[in-house]
């Protein structure tokens, strides 16, 4: 497909494929490989820019393209037709929902079986070669069948409806497709399609709108949440919070994004459920200006924000608010630096500091708790290391928790598919290697998705794994049946596990106590270059408090606060 | 919804689904508990007749319930909403593929919550409750959304289309409707209706053509395959080959399905991949029976049958042909109850035996070849065994070999998802506990889903766990990239993953040569109460005879045949 005025170049459509992943940041490609997908794998594997990381299932390379989504803004797995794609879809429903770009190529049936209609493996001896894509349409924001003749136009266009949306795309390429030689134009992407359009006109009224009602304020506070990180305006909320000096706070679902070391910052918001000195900082100031906030019911503490719109200035990815008032063509992006070039002009709101949360003292020698696990991992946490934290008692227990400056959170809140945060380390750490991984996960969670402990080996990366073993789904204990048979999980030698899938090449550690913790985590830092697996043992029914205080509501929670 | 002339009874949803499930011969309820079905939970560990068996992920449970569903005549799955449906999704699409009939039980957020469209964990956060729904679409027969009014009626009609139509259904039900009460009928389901109908003039006209060609012929040959066991045609075979004493052969597909030790076995059909002798006596006996024959490409030989149509006999589900002539409205029961009376006064064929191909005789104390596993472990094989072979070497190897009579076989030919046998093992073996199963894998396919070995030893099952390390993908190998990484796996150490996720209890294996491997074979007799992990080394390039020359043919393989 040669374009006017561009100079065309021999490529095949997988050559053009990878080319275009290449040029969007995409380093490797996570996948299981299958018949329908191989030849496809050898311009892989030739490729100079993008390298293979074979998992040991394809819903561990889902999350993996996730996690690497997370650090890199997109990411690409390879599977084959049916059986892999389906494996999969899990974990790209995950990207869809916490709105990551995440590009899902499927190799399927040479297109002469597929115009035949031949009963094939891998499909339902129907015919009906579309029946699996159709279950992709549920996850993917846009969605292409390859041919030659299509296909530099559709990856194109799917990868642009990605990047535009924040949400996965799905290309089949059946297997004589993958290699079809075609001539493709030489141009680049045009990147600047993706952005939410701007009317200059709205975003002079929004700003005029804002300045009036910051000018009465005694009190303003700024809430960011993951539509910040999703729609790339991490810099126009620097901006805002340097030019401001205003006291901020963020919801779970957007940690790592602002610096929670600073005094300015107020706590992680979770409703109801929130510090005192977070609740009232957030719910009582004049002017709450939510910077990409989307509240769900687990950051939500399930809807018990109690705000005032009236009070809100509320910046959405396309459009913004002042109290009722809506400015529609006023992108987040634009609206955060408008709002921070404003303030340079206004009266400084006063300062305002606030503490963190210490801990109470409690021994170091007893049996480990959950709320020692936290507060010493929070001690031991530092601006070269980023957390990922399962959905279970993990992610409730660090995200009440300050990360210093620099430091990245991974968490899936939304989604909430425990096992999801081993497999998504793996892709989060081979695509930010200056900063070490820390997994926080349960033993109910790693029994999911284990087996990446493998492939962390296979492919050299060396992240810290924390294994807190607590003898079941203690997340689930907390919220219904605390002793149901349910609720428990197969008894695994957790040591050996880690041992044998890493061929004797992690290092292995356990903790007891918090003295053992500590020291353990010490000699992780010793071991900089060997991937660490620490074993802590927890209580079956400890959990952090925070989840304690939303298990004990959620028995009665209701949808009438949504 | 109380019916007419029946009495009614007090119970909830879940218990009448519960109720209705047992009443079909399910015993066992695969799945991962999740915080929208814990309260359907508590009703399942309080039913009399149903036990709950947790597997360590979605994808286990519905691999189990597949082989559940090949032992018992159906199978059934819980999940939760999004994540595990979703994660499930692949087992219920070989479900749907190969024709089980499996339920699959999702619960889904309180309907409150779905009224008001709320942002709840395991949505997409957009309202739309439905979305995953969707995607089951691809996957079921039929689907329903459970109320307290439609529930008894929506169940019913649920579970008759999963039989009728032997493929899996989805039942979607929110975490308040599980627990409601409702007044449901004593009425027995009216499994009648699942049969397909019986034309008696059209089977009348068929038996007659029937007649015809076979006073005609000189010679006669009985083809069977998977759609007899799946339509419960199984003792109308039995009767066609007693009436008849014809000879037979078989499809991969449906190994265990006919006595495969009986002298008349011509042996398992794989067109032009198959023994002299099976193919000689199947392509050109003057008449050929398909009993339930549906060809797919890795049980055809990529579709190289050679048949005369003009001189076979097909019976399908719901139809007959006699050459090209269509006979609809008859069934597959009828029409082989009916061609074995015809027999009993038909002149005899002349009988035919076969002689099974013995394997040349090797070295046992070499390294193990794949053509010494399958041919002694053929050996070692009897009728109170039962073979589940994933669809790797291991599939190709054991299919090729005659079963002793009374031993069963599990394959997924068609869908071809490897890491399936493991977990449908697990179902099996709980499904049938007169026979012990014996699962043959590879190490790339159980690195996919080799969790549920804890399952096994949770649940108190022992079979004897065949794991072929060969170091990789080698029947990818075999295709495309003998030497290529992306047909390369993490290394694992297998006696210590089998130890270490047994929690000890396994009796672990070892063998290296055939006279190991007879000595294994013969300890894991000796200890029948105890799960058996018995790892065989073979080299990473050595395959099935079949496979190999299957593999050689597929480079050039078209749809041409199909």
């Amino acid at each position: 497909m040669q374009e006017d005025g561009n100079v065309a170049t021999r490529t095949t459509v997988t050559g053009y494929l990878l080319d275009r992943l290449a040029s969007l940041g995409v380093r490797h490609l996570f996948g299981v490989p299958g018949d329908y997908n191989l030849q496809l794998l050898d311009e892989v594997v030739a490729h100079p820019d993008i390298a293979w990381v074979g998992t040991a299932n394809e819903l561990g390379a889902a999350y993996a393209a996730d996690g690497y989504a997370r650090m890199r803004g997109i990411g690409a797995l390879l599977t084959t037709s049916g059986v892999g794609e389906l494996s999969a879809l899990n974990g790209v429903a995950g990207s869809y929902a916490e709105l990551l770009p995440v590009v899902h190529i499927t190799g399927s049936p040479k297109s002469t079986f597929e115009r035949a209609g031949a009963a094939v493996h891998h499909t339902a001896a129907d015919g009906d070669y579309e029946r699996f894509a159709r279950a992709q349409e549920s996850v993917s924001c846009a969605l292409a069948t390859l041919t030659p003749d299509n296909a530099a136009a559709e990856i194109d266009r799917v990868l642009l409806a990605a990047l535009r949306h924040r949400r996965p795309v799905y290309l089949r390429i059946p297997a004589d497709v993958a290699t079809a030689p075609i001539d493709a134009a030489v141009s680049e992407l045009p990147l600047d399609s993706v952005e939410l359009p701007v009317d200059e006109e709205a975003l002079q009224g929004f700003l005029r709108h804002a300045q009036i009602v910051l000018e009465r304020a005694q009190t303003a506070v700024v809430l960011a949440d993951h539509l910040v990180d999703r729609y790339g305006a991490q810099h126009e909320l620097d901006l805002l919070l340097a030019e401001s000096n205003l006291p901020y706070a963020d919801l779970a679902m957007a940690k790592g994004l602002v610096d929670e070391s600073d005094p300015r910052f107020a706590g992680t918001y979770f409703g109801a459920f929130s510090r005192p000195a977070t609740k009232q900082a957030v719910e009582t100031a004049d002017v709450l200006i939510q910077a990409g906030v989307r509240f769900t019911d687990t950051t939500s503490g399930f809807f018990s924000q109690d705000l005032d719109s009236t009070r809100v200035i509320d910046l959405q990815p396309g459009s913004a608010k002042v109290g009722s008032a809506l400015y529609a063509g006023v992108p987040l992006k634009a609206a955060l630096a408008g709002l921070a070039k404003l303030f340079v002009d206004l009266p400084p709101f006063e300062a305002r500091e606030f503490e963190s949360e210490s801990a109470a003292a409690s021994p170091t020698e007893l049996p480990l708790t959950q709320d020692q696990l936290w507060s010493h991992l929070t001690t031991y946490l530092r601006g070269d290391h980023f957390v990922v934290a399962d959905q279970g008692t993990a992610f409730f227990g660090m995200s009440a928790q300050p990360l210093p400056a620099g430091a990245g959170f991974i968490g899936q809140p939304l989604w909430g598919s425990i096992g999801y945060a081993l497999p998504a380390l793996l892709g989060a750490q081979l695509a930010d290697d200056r900063r070490r991984g820390i997994l926080l996960t349960g033993d109910g969670a790693a029994q999911m998705t284990v087996q990446e402990l493998g492939s962390m080996v296979r492919y050299g990366v060396s992240p810290i794994v924390v294994l807190i073993n607590n003898q079941g789904y203690t997340i689930e204990r907390a919220i219904n049946g605390p002793r149901a048979a349910y609720n428990d999980i197969a008894p695994w030698n957790w040591q050996a596990v880690a041992a044998a899938m890493t061929d004797d090449q992690a290092l292995l550690l356990t903790a007891r106590t918090a003295d053992e913790l500590d020291e353990a985590l010490a000699r992780a830092d010793a071991a900089p270059d060997r991937l660490v697996f620490l074993e802590v043992h927890t209580d079956l029914d400890d959990i952090p408090p925070l989840l304690a205080r939303i298990a004990a509501a959620a028995g009665g929670r209701d949808a009438t606060a949504a």
